[in-house]
């Protein structure tokens, strides 16, 4: 087995306002990076820190370069990322993987990769995107493309971070078959005691199963309608 | 065929920093979202407008609640986001569902949808999330669950985004088998006139096949290629 060492650097390319480096630096920690590379950076000031909420150190930690060819120095892999990217195929420089697709095909890749956003107000220089191995397209309303800086790198690590870590839920045990036609034989009994129509009653044994089916009650959801239910028929009978 | 009538309300309960409002004004002009409702928020001063960006409209015709119920009154369907939920089976308040699967789920809903999105410090009330008929959880790292605001509804936008309205990136048309088989005579033809050794040929060709297959080249950069190797091998024959 070949072992994949791989490590993601979060490259912000002359950055103007400090907040919006502290908000990269928290939505980082949310989703498990930690490594910050800042070109020419805005002054790191209060507000910076204060939008970086716990995570501080990241900021701390982050490493200042004042040349971009400086900093993709050590790194191995560069992806661009932007909004905007054409669908000309004559221009090689702009062409442009969506996101999505792009972190399934990064854990292909090994090595110190970077992952480079640009300015807030003028994004990348087509000098900049010419460094780097692809370029990555955040999907985005035509009318108005441009993401915050900090929400482009939100939806970049979001995407990274289900690729890398998928999450899941526990949702419990599901019922099984005897369970689920214990269920309808109850929800049967009670259009029984409550003297359903006969004619529209098949129609509407469906309409349970299917809202049931679609709403995939756990074990312990089970026991709780189960309980209602026959609490339900117990009290009808009684009250004949 | 049943046409869905299906519209989203963006809730914000309580918020406490009008540059946040600005930014999710502005992610959602983003993501092609409009409605916004707002319930007992802070003073929307210069701060929110600047962060909002070319998004001030959305601002302008916020809907603004002095009680969370008020603000429901008219929603069909609500559903209540959380990075923190439990996996506990038997506490149903905050049973939750991954967001990416709630944006699948949401397309078998109509109606008026509400969005809640609870106070940048404590969240939603359990009160709150009571009255909601759905609970999503945005998948974070469970060291730092807690996502700014803005990044909450970033990727909740996102995700129903991309449901509603899959992206696609024209590609351009791929290669058939012909110019494929002529890339690869044209490789060969390199291989050739270079005398590469003919023991490690058959490897090599098997890695430029393989490389050329991940990296799916379109019409034009076909082209581009079968350009430089003509040239290249016609300038080899030259020299010789």
């Amino acid at each position: 087995m070949v072992l994949i060492a791989r490590e993601f650097f979060v490259v912000l390319v002359e950055p103007k306002y400090s907040g919006n480096v502290g908000a990269v630096a928290r939505v980082m920690m949310n989703f498990d990076f930690s490594n910050l590379y800042l070109v020419n950076p805005c002054e790191l000031d209060k507000d910076c820190f204060s939008r970086a909420m716990h995570a501080s150190s990241i900021i701390e930690n982050a490493k200042i370069f004042d040349s971009f060819e400086k900093a993709i120095k050590d790194l191995d892999f560069l992806v661009a990322t932007s909004s905007v990217a054409t669908d000309s195929e004559k221009k090689h420089l702009r062409k442009a993987i969506l996101v999505e697709d792009f972190s399934k095909k990064i854990l292909e890749v090994d090595g110190r990769i970077g992952l480079i956003f640009g300015r807030e107000d003028f994004g990348l220089y087509n000098s900049e995107i010419e460094k780097c191995d692809l370029l990555v397209k955040i999907p985005t309303s035509e009318k108005y493309p441009s993401l915050n800086l900090s929400h482009a790198v939100c939806i970049t690590l979001y995407n990274l971070y289900l690729s890398l870590k998928p999450p899941s839920l526990k949702t419990g045990r599901r019922l099984n078959h005897v369970e689920k036609e214990k269920l309808f034989e109850f929800l049967s009994l009670l259009l029984d005691e409550i003297e359903y129509p006969e004619h529209k009653r098949k129609n509407t044994m469906i309409m349970l199963r299917r809202i049931l089916g679609r709403a995939m009650p756990s074990k312990w959801e089970y026991h709780t309608l189960m309980g209602i239910l026959s609490g339900t028929i117990e009290k009808i009978k009684k009250m004949k």
